[in-house]
């Protein structure tokens, strides 16, 4: 797997491997604790799945792709499962359809919790009896932790859609958020890059997908990028000027789905107040707005006399800044008031399309088909959100949804050309 | 509600009404019990509902229909079960979307089973403490036993699909069906009504449904109609006939339902096999075909040189049939081979749309909404099923569905004009 | 074809035949003299049809089931004629999708008329040349000229919906309807009908189509009809009493698509005016009301406390009414303000749903999928309309359309129970 | 207008402006000669418009953005045309809708031509009488001359696909390719392009689109572009190796989009036959390959294991070469086999989404709604097709496509990262 440029011993002999696995593992299994084995089977929608369903794909993601190949006398803990959880792998073999899997009413959620169980023994069997074979799929290993990390965010995001649709407005976690301390959102303010010379994309020898590599230079003109996010009592200035009524202001593929789609607000925006994962509270101004579409952050720029960043321009911006931020082990899951962090809270909509950097070579067997063969119409994001796990991020991490998706914790920050 | 012209005063001194409800109350519950709150959550289709709604709903009934008209210092339950659990009765308010029924985590199935006691609790109060508003009622406390009698079919007919289509094809029940007698079906023979002018409808002070009433006349030629219903291995002969693929044995409308939706054979036929509520099973040539749409059954009716029987004729014919069969209470959940029986199995498609008999008047306020209704482009159905509870069916009854479906136990019976 | 039980020897003997079938081909073609080329090729949507493809497909009528059949020595005109116009005949091959019509700018309208020259001058052939061969598929040819007086009427209704899609609202023919005569309308009268053994369908040998047949015995309780149509003026009174928006007063079908449809008022009427092949005109309240789909005639009869006729009550008293009225022959194109006919003006929606009388037999071959084939979720309605053909009406006449159609001149008589 | 950054008095002192207005205009009606009324007014699907709506279009946007502001006393020709014939300009207000340009039998395309005489006399009233106003909207002037020629190509494009759905399969003119000479292609040969910074984007006062605007620096790094086009010889071993059946080969959106519409191979291609404006001929090995979606272009490369280029690899390769080739005006209408050419034959498509330039900033008023407002989910194409006028083409031309479209005279050329 020449492609992840890495070098899995270093990494692995810094951190006991199967320690890491082991954390994350149980990582995921915590945020789904507070649900019930109901919560845990139902799909709002063909692009959100089903939290009984990412249990049991990541799982089926070390089964497949590190335990089939390392282990010997491997088989399958259950054949079925093999298509069950296969997501989008063509390589692999068949899938059961995405839009079918809040159908599955079995395996219960106490069965997936079992495959869990025997991934982890036979992953435990694999680090402490076959040393060698584990060193062998290092690599895979660690994409697997970080492909669960991915899915502890969409466990979170699919489930508030989920319990958005429900009439009741049930919350997840009632004490998801801390206690809100009103504040005035401070001006913002414009950072000054000058024209030159960039080197974008991933570099070290510290995990990364390939979809960031590799390194290479790109060249920017000058421009200035706003020291925070916009937040929800400015996108309020845009619903109240009629930005959802005024068509000059949008893409036009953005208006024809805000018309279609009756659009009126951002998602989740309810008259004065809000629905989160801790249920309905209060709109807080001074918070960064977040489930936006790309037409949407892309029509308030507009509206706001300024644009969008591309992801080269927050890349420079944000390559020395620190990493720290409101994420998921906050326990928010929720943005919050700040300033200047360029990480956590929302994803940061760009205005590049996701497409291939320079060079680009996909993973090699069917672990290639994570990232590359999604490369078009789709928008690159930026700096993850309050429910990414913290040590998943990097300046360099190129997230991607399609300019419609507004079930994520999407946000915007502002750029504009240098004058 | 002049329009149900029973007397419930003579019927519920016959037997206890009180008693009568509970015990339907728990059979409904008694049906539910093999499954796990994932089973009672999930829809597959919006034609069909998720268990745990039915258990709502029929409790709505009672609570809407019975308990706020005769209970003093009524409230609701719980205000948001008003939309949720209401399926189609606009004269009483908001409905949550049928199609987003399987959306619903919360209420959980122990919240709903709560509400059933609750309303359980309520009629009990009712019927001890207030009898004269008890007897004023109970034309409706009778209805809504009889709606939660449909409510017993449809959660198996509903929860069978829901199985169906999980790749894993489970069973509700692995203990469903008798042991297997493999039997010749007998030679179908025929029975010969005369021609003649025939008492159509329900009579007497019985409860019927307004659909049924009010009795009234109708010529019928002089016909024929055959001793038992259509068995799987006759069905066969028209799949291997090429019945499937011959467009001038269908209706213009199935014939485009059948290349549309790739139709080859009935629902739940497998490869030489049979999916039932007790599992995957051998496919038994002797037992009568089910899952059939009006569509198949028009069209193995032609291909029979036969034709499907009017409502009319079905009812002339069953008339004075006994009314004993293969019903819920069986056990089996599935049709038996087996001869003469006018009444359960399946389901008996009619060429009859469903049309108000003369003078029909639908039942006064939101339950007239029950049937009348629905008295376009659907088809009747005679008989009962498997899954009909015994003390539900009559030979006036009318059941109907639109000619595409599928999912109920829905079979057929020939017909012919005398000779 | 024994099914259709008229003498055509006589019949024929009566009238010359080719005399008849060039008035019938006239008349279609004087039809299109006011149309463009433009007009004649383009299809407003999937149910209704290009002018030029009636042209072509009642020509293609007498090729296929009369000139094959009995001209020696036959030769398609063109081949590819023989799938582009075919509707629905999958006994006689493939078909040209339907909804594709109006994608053939090729053959030219004037290449269509070549054809049907060539197909008169063919049919003189036979019938000059052929006397033999013409007496054998004499039956054919009556029922080739009755389905070209059924495309007569398409081709207006179908136009009159394409013109109606065009902003500019162009008329068919200035000069269609005569200088209007305000006038009331009669206060509606009651026709009262003793219950008694009635005798339905066509009787004797005059031409009728096969699902008019055979004539039979139904019993019809006591009922009372109504001796006009319903106007303009009283449907406004429905429309202004909130009628599009009380779904108390639909069928729940009905009230589906007029939630989905957005329909407020019958389709062509505009703010005090209406849409007619004369183009826009003031709305004329003493009218009879037309283009109603089924679901607003059954909902308008609901609110005026009556309701709709079966068909064998509306054939009961229509049976030995004249039928002349206002046929396409008067060249009013347009319902006419009046009493008492039963036919002409607007096609009357009955409650009966299409369905094979007792001992129906559809055509033997080809011909046979005229109508039988269609005998499922659609209404019966009767009496014809200002553009239906005089010649081609009769008592015994069975229409049938979905009950969500609008674009024919459907209207309503009212019906009801005899007190 | 200050975004187009060229100066038109120069231009329009180089060649007389009426008179190259005037020529555009001749030669868009003669494309409409061999035409029928039938062929211009259909669509044959919402992506295509009938050539009567280019006709009008075209003349209402000189009316439009031309007459009404520089002619005195202005009033449209017909209201109605004002909504009519406007495509996507939301500034200027209502437009009829897109899928709904083939209901319009009328106006008549005689009534179109008859608008355009009207616009062209008016222009020409400008021109001579009102010269200072004239110059003042000459950019607008400008802007309408190639916005025609762009209608131009979409003339022919739009009647391909239109009569590509006539099983007839109709020409558009039967003479349009030369005399066909088969020859073998040559290999393919690979320029070299060194790493650097590179100018991208139009330069110049000559005309150009505001979305070839800014000029602007990219770093490109070293990269090879081959020197013709991928012939359907070519693709035809693409075809023969499975390459439709193979989902490792493409984007997931392609494959979705292969399997959901059934693809096997290009648009228009028949078993070893083409359909071509001149009708059906042989597949032609050594010409290029035409009418490809973005996806199969993709796959395409994937296959052959190179990539396709960017829109700054290309703009850099063909900066210099000659724009010379094989447009419009050589009558052919199909694409040449041949060698070295960037222009003409068949659009490019690149790997690049189609995004602002950097400092990008739209035309001002409702012409500023021409290129900026689709900058989301479409690709670049570059150099031109054989229906492309030869004077519309330019180095820096940006054009765009969805990436699923196939009706435009779609091609592609290979690129690799150097070695």
């Amino acid at each position: 797997m020449r492609s992840m440029r890495y070098e899995p011993a270093r990494l692995i002999g810094q951190v006991a491997p199967l320690q890491r696995y082991l954390a994350v593992r149980a990582q995921t299994e915590r945020l789904a604790e507070p649900l019930s084995a109901e919560d845990c089977a139902l799909q709002s929608m063909p692009d959100a799945s089903p939290t009984k369903w990412h249990l049991g794909h990541t799982s089926w993601f070390f089964e497949t792709f590190v335990l089939e190949h390392a282990l010997p006398d491997f088989s399958p803990y259950r054949a079925e499962f093999r298509v069950l959880f296969n997501s989008y792998y063509v390589g692999v073999g068949p899938r059961h359809p995405r839009h079918e899997r809040g159908l599955l009413s079995r395996p219960s959620v106490d069965e997936v919790l079992a495959f869990r169980r025997n991934v982890d023994e036979r992953m435990e069997e694999l680090f402490t009896r076959h040393p060698v074979a584990a060193q062998q799929v290092a690599n895979l290993v660690e994409l697997g932790i970080h492909h669960e990390q991915q899915h502890q965010e969409l466990i979170l995001t699919d489930l508030k859609h989920l319990l958005s649709r429900n009439p009741l407005l049930p919350a997840y976690r009632k004490e998801t958020r801390a206690a809100r301390q009103e504040r005035q959102s401070p001006q913002i303010g414009w950072r000054l890059f000058p024209e030159g010379i960039r080197q974008i994309g991933h570099e070290g020898r510290s995990f990364a997908f390939d979809n960031e590599q590799p390194r290479h230079r790109q060249f920017l003109a000058a421009f200035e990028i706003s020291d925070r996010l916009v937040t929800n009592g400015e996108f309020k200035q845009f619903v109240e000027d009629g930005g959802y009524a005024r068509a000059e202001l949008w893409l036009s593929e953005g208006w024809d789905a805000c018309v279609a789609r009756k659009w009126s607000r951002p998602l989740y925006w309810r008259d004065g107040e809000l629905f989160t994962l801790g249920g309905v509270v209060p709109l807080d101004a001074a918070e960064p707005a977040a489930h936006l579409s790309y037409y949407e952050a892309d029509a308030y720029a507009r509206w706001a006399g300024a644009r969008l960043p591309t992801e080269a321009e927050w890349e420079t911006a944000a390559r020395d800044e620190p990493t720290s931020g409101n994420f998921l082990e906050s326990g928010r899951l929720h943005p919050m008031p700040g300033t200047g962090q360029y990480f956590g809270d929302t994803w940061e909509w760009t205005s590049s399309a996701y497409a291939p950097y320079p060079g680009f070579r996909p993973a090699e067997g069917a672990v290639g088909e994570y990232n590359g063969k999604f490369m078009v119409n789709q928008q690159v994001l930026r700096g993850g959100s309050c429910v990414t796990p913290a040590a998943h991020i990097r300046a360099s991490y190129r997230n991607f949804f399609p300019a419609s998706a507004r079930w994520q914790f999407t946000g915007m920050r502002l750029a504009r050309d240098a004058r």
